[in-house]
């Protein structure tokens, strides 16, 4: 891509380049379901917010469903002229500089950058490997090296700071979205259930854990069929970060 | 493969086209083990049934053993001369034709045509991916889509007929083949009790389940090494599946 | 690379060559972690041994941080040039022969080979990828084909010597790598849990397991934090392989 080629020539990203700018940073992933074409609905309703600032993360599979073969499935590249839109990456970001000692590392920069993720869809594959500790991509790079504590940023800041921190992890938000027998798969109950109720913030947000689930619809499809994995619908996805960040609607 | 060309010119595969053929429909499929060089045996010998009809699904690594490099191993394209085999699909085939709202989905259409999967070999990779859940591949694409109660289909049935069905799984057999050491690792048995206890059929085919595992062989070879790992004989997959489908031989 | 051309044009590798050579066979991999830059210092300290004969593995990400880059990162091809080492495997070379019956297959003949195994850096991918029992590339396809008891390799050379063997088996040692968010997520010490008690020699290497591992070092960094996820001291590795092996120094 045009825009990837262009990126490559700019310096890498670095977060500390942007700790104060008084934004909040949504690190918003997708993974490889169709709900991936709810993707620009979302970026467009969260970049009306002046104070939000948007990085875009796309595994390999989601990619494809943004690639401009229809009026709602506008190419991925499209994303970068809605406001406070400021990057996109994809997996070859990676190494799109060779690294070398004390170079940034784009994963980690993500993770440093983000106030809160958001995968959404999450896939059923991604789910998977979240849970399995694999990161052989850049989104599942982000979360393997998510601070789970809050204890490595803290000491940082406060190594910077001289100020002690309260000590929280940042919450990583996932809507689940694949086709009804996925979802109903034993393996999906056991998978979502690790990051609920040993990685999860609780329904109060009071727990230590750092996933929160936004669970599936239930939808009446036309051939009377329940598709129970239907992605929670975009809007009220948009409504769960606001409320989150305390913005207004 | 010129193959592929041709497929990808052609409208997209749609289960329903299929539904009353009055054919039994196996879904033969491939994982990266030596043994796959004998699914042209086992396709040969199922294409002989007139009222059955065969689609082959192979991984990345499969194929590699099917690639015309000696008289036992043509190449894979090959295979289409059999009767009865009405497709080859790998895993670019999920994306042949960009996909738009309301396209048919490749691995959804696989597994709705298919009344049985049979994975002959069964690779430790590809064990080790269904048993944790990952659908990277198309594949295990199919196998994670699985209608593992069979409530899905029968719901959408019933909703056709207005008639109430009989609930059940369909089942997908697998042949595990490989090396000694690979077979004996300890997670080898963990992940195939797995698939046998937890989601198996059971010895009697009358557990809730839908996995039936056809154990490994052990053979003396040359050496006086135990080859233990060795996928069963292929006369006896292929006698397995006769029976389940009640084809006389 | 010109050197992967050269190997392909050789004939392929097999153990049974090298079982009588009178060495060592230390087989040293490096997964996709910024410590793979120290291979050359811990090559060059184990080639420094006349009687240690050394093989390489690499992943596709290892392979990254020794691209020629700077003077610490020299291209992985120019660690052909130290004495003693004798081959470098990436995974192209399982198909660098295609494969008919009877052929080697490179893991395989690894495996023999190898008295020993070092992974060093190993990265939290690969962590979780060998926990899981996957095996999708020339190193964990090494790993999973592991002869965890002895007793492959204990039948096979009792066939041919007509003795019986001790039966043991061979040693894995890993020296993991990671960010330190990475090493304090939940899910690396139930991992590393599963490799130390579950399939570990022992504290005193006196369990029936097959892996030991060098755990990361904690490090003070320049900002105050404390970095407890930087692998082992590339000396303290050399010296654990030297008394492994029983070398003088
Ligand atoms: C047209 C199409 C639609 C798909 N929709 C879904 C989906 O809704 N949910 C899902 O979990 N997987 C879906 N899949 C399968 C995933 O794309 C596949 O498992 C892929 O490997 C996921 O990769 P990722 O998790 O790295 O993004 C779909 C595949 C295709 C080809
Ligand atoms: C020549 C050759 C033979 C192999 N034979 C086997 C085998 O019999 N069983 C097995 O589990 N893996 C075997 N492997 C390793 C797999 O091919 C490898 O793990 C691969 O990643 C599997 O991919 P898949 O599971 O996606 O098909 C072999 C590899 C090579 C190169
Ligand atoms: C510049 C850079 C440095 C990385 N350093 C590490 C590391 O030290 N440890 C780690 O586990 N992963 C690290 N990663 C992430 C891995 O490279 C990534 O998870 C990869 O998929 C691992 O592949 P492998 O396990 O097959 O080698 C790094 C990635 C990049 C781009």
């Amino acid at each position: 891509m045009v825009a990837d080629a262009i990126r490559r020539a700019e310096p890498p990203f670095v977060a500390a380049d942007y700790a104060n700018d008084g934004k909040h940073h949504v690190l918003l992933a997708a993974s490889g379901s169709v709900a991936t074409i709810k993707i620009p609905n979302i970026v467009e309703a969260l970049s009306a917010h002046p104070n939000v600032s948007i990085r875009l993360v796309f595994t390999k599979s989601a990619i494809n469903f943004l690639a401009g073969q229809s009026h709602e499935q506008p190419h991925v590249d499209t994303l970068r002229s809605f406001p406070n839109v400021e990057g996109i990456y994809l997996d070859e970001d990676e190494w799109a500089h060779p690294w070398t000692r004390g170079a940034a590392i784009l994963h980690i920069e993500l993770r440093r950058w983000a106030h809160v993720m958001l995968i959404a869809p999450l896939s059923a594959n991604t789910l998977a490997k979240i849970v399995g500790g694999l990161s052989d991509n850049l989104l599942t790079s982000v979360i393997r090296a998510w601070d789970t504590t809050g204890e490595v940023e803290a000491s940082t800041e406060a190594a910077v700071t001289g100020q002690a921190q309260v000590v929280k992890p940042k919450t990583i938000m996932v809507a689940p979205a694949m086709n009804t027998a996925m979802w109903r798969h034993r393996i999906t109950a056991k998978q979502i259930s690790i990051l609920e109720d040993e990685w999860g913030v609780g329904k109060d947000g009071d727990e230590p854990g750092w996933f929160e689930v936004l669970v599936p619809m239930k939808k009446e499809l036309a051939c009377g069929d329940v598709g129970d994995g239907a992605m929670k619908d975009w809007r009220e996805i948009v409504q769960a970060m606001e409320s989150r960040l305390g913005l207004g609607t």
